[in-house]
């Protein structure tokens, strides 16, 4: 069976995240919805990264098996017409090896986190970024991310029923930079790693508004991580400023 | 009665238009239900452009007078409050002199058009973008802009129901930049003058796509110019990629 890689855009709000549940609207369970449209059976897709409810993608990669030889463009075309009005597109397919797999093969993730600082209700961004209505010291949670960059046990910000083996990640990058939105200003987080521990993006920045915020100095953040101790966390921020923004590979399928 | 300014972001989707209407949901109508509940009473509000169904403001301007002396910002603030959760919000509020007015004081309006261009359907800015499949050729389109800025007879680019006494306008800039969106390349519209006619923005940006496309050679926009007949106008382009961003008074109000 001929093996495709799907480059998947979405909107997180209207499902109860990646993976496919019973019950419940998710990102997966409408792809393959849209696959049994042009190959009427059971599918089942993976991805590079099993996002959250109310997490966005910018750029998630999956991977399908397909029993037709599809041309990569007609099938693009052919779910993007099956999925609507559901707010998920796909922007890219290519024909990858029979052992080529979304997530295993994946080098590295990359995550942007949207944060829009003011006071008035978000309009256009509403659902899109995490508002705080103060304006934050980006300095001073620069100052704070340099800590939690490198190799390091993450017991501290990952979630109590986070399944990885180990609490043991490298982050490759926390990278803070103020963004022009068209609501205001914002704050960008662009974080890079290998792979991600559960709500760990969430916790770093839920943690980090807080240190921006005046409320926690830098060097807690320090001693939060060195106690690798889930309660010395800072408060977990909502979803809704979370993209998968980035997905790499030793080779771009897409390329 | 003290005035108060009111600057105003909103959705255009889920509205008829800025204009307040009998059996329709307006911006206009949104807004005096909201201030109704601070006083009750009908309100009658003044804007500075009275945008169209399904255009969108970063930074509309109106005007309201109220009997009790408010403190501006509690004034937006309980508006915010009332406005939930209609895709409005007061982003500033600021007392000015009684014979202040939002339309008739404004020297300048300021309007953007965000186009994206790509093939797959739009989700993060579904209804905010024009989406247009195949690329466009910026500079053919920046050389075909040049002929609608200055001062001319805009009969070609004004719907047939334009109500202003007259179709000579200054175009203070029009202004064609790519951008880069989180669904891909956009191209942004950047318009200036002290006011526009009734779907200008709209005539231009579907006219000068045309140029963009090869349809038309650049020189056909300045002959559709002179020809002062809207039927030699290009295609009107849709409503949500139009946003008004910005409109300027001899004194800013929220400074």
């Amino acid at each position: 069976m001929p093996r495709y890689a799907l480059r998947v855009e979405y909107i997180g709000a209207p499902f109860a995240g990646w993976q496919r549940q019973a019950d419940q609207p998710s990102v997966q369970g409408a792809i393959e919805a849209a696959l049994a449209r042009l190959e009427p059976r059971a599918h089942t897709i993976a991805a590079a990264g099993r996002t959250d409810a109310g997490v966005h993608a910018l750029s998630q990669v999956a991977h399908c098996d397909m029993v037709k030889d599809w041309d990569p463009f007609r099938l693009s075309e052919a779910l993007n017409h099956h999925l609507k009005p559901a707010p998920v597109a796909i922007t890219a397919c290519a024909r990858v090896a029979d052992d080529w797999h979304a997530r295993f093969s994946a080098v590295e993730r990359q995550y942007l986190f949207r944060l829009l600082q003011r006071r008035a209700p978000a309009t256009h961004d509403a659902g899109r970024v995490w508002q705080v209505p103060q304006a934050l010291d980006i300095e001073a949670m620069c100052a704070a991310a340099k800590f939690l960059v490198g190799r390091h046990d993450f017991t501290t910000f990952r979630s109590s029923i986070c399944q990885a083996a180990s609490p043991v990640k490298t982050l490759d990058e926390l990278r803070i930079a103020p963004a022009e939105g068209l609501s205001g200003p914002e704050i960008h987080f662009h974080l890079r790693a290998r792979s991600f521990l559960h709500n760990q993006v969430r916790s770093f920045v839920g943690t980090l508004e807080r240190v921006g915020a005046g409320a926690w100095a830098p060097d807690r953040v320090h001693a939060a991580l060195e106690a690798r101790n889930r309660a010395a966390c800072g408060p977990v921020c909502p979803p809704q400023g979370l993209y998968l923004a980035q997905v790499r590979y030793p080779d771009d399928p897409f390329a």
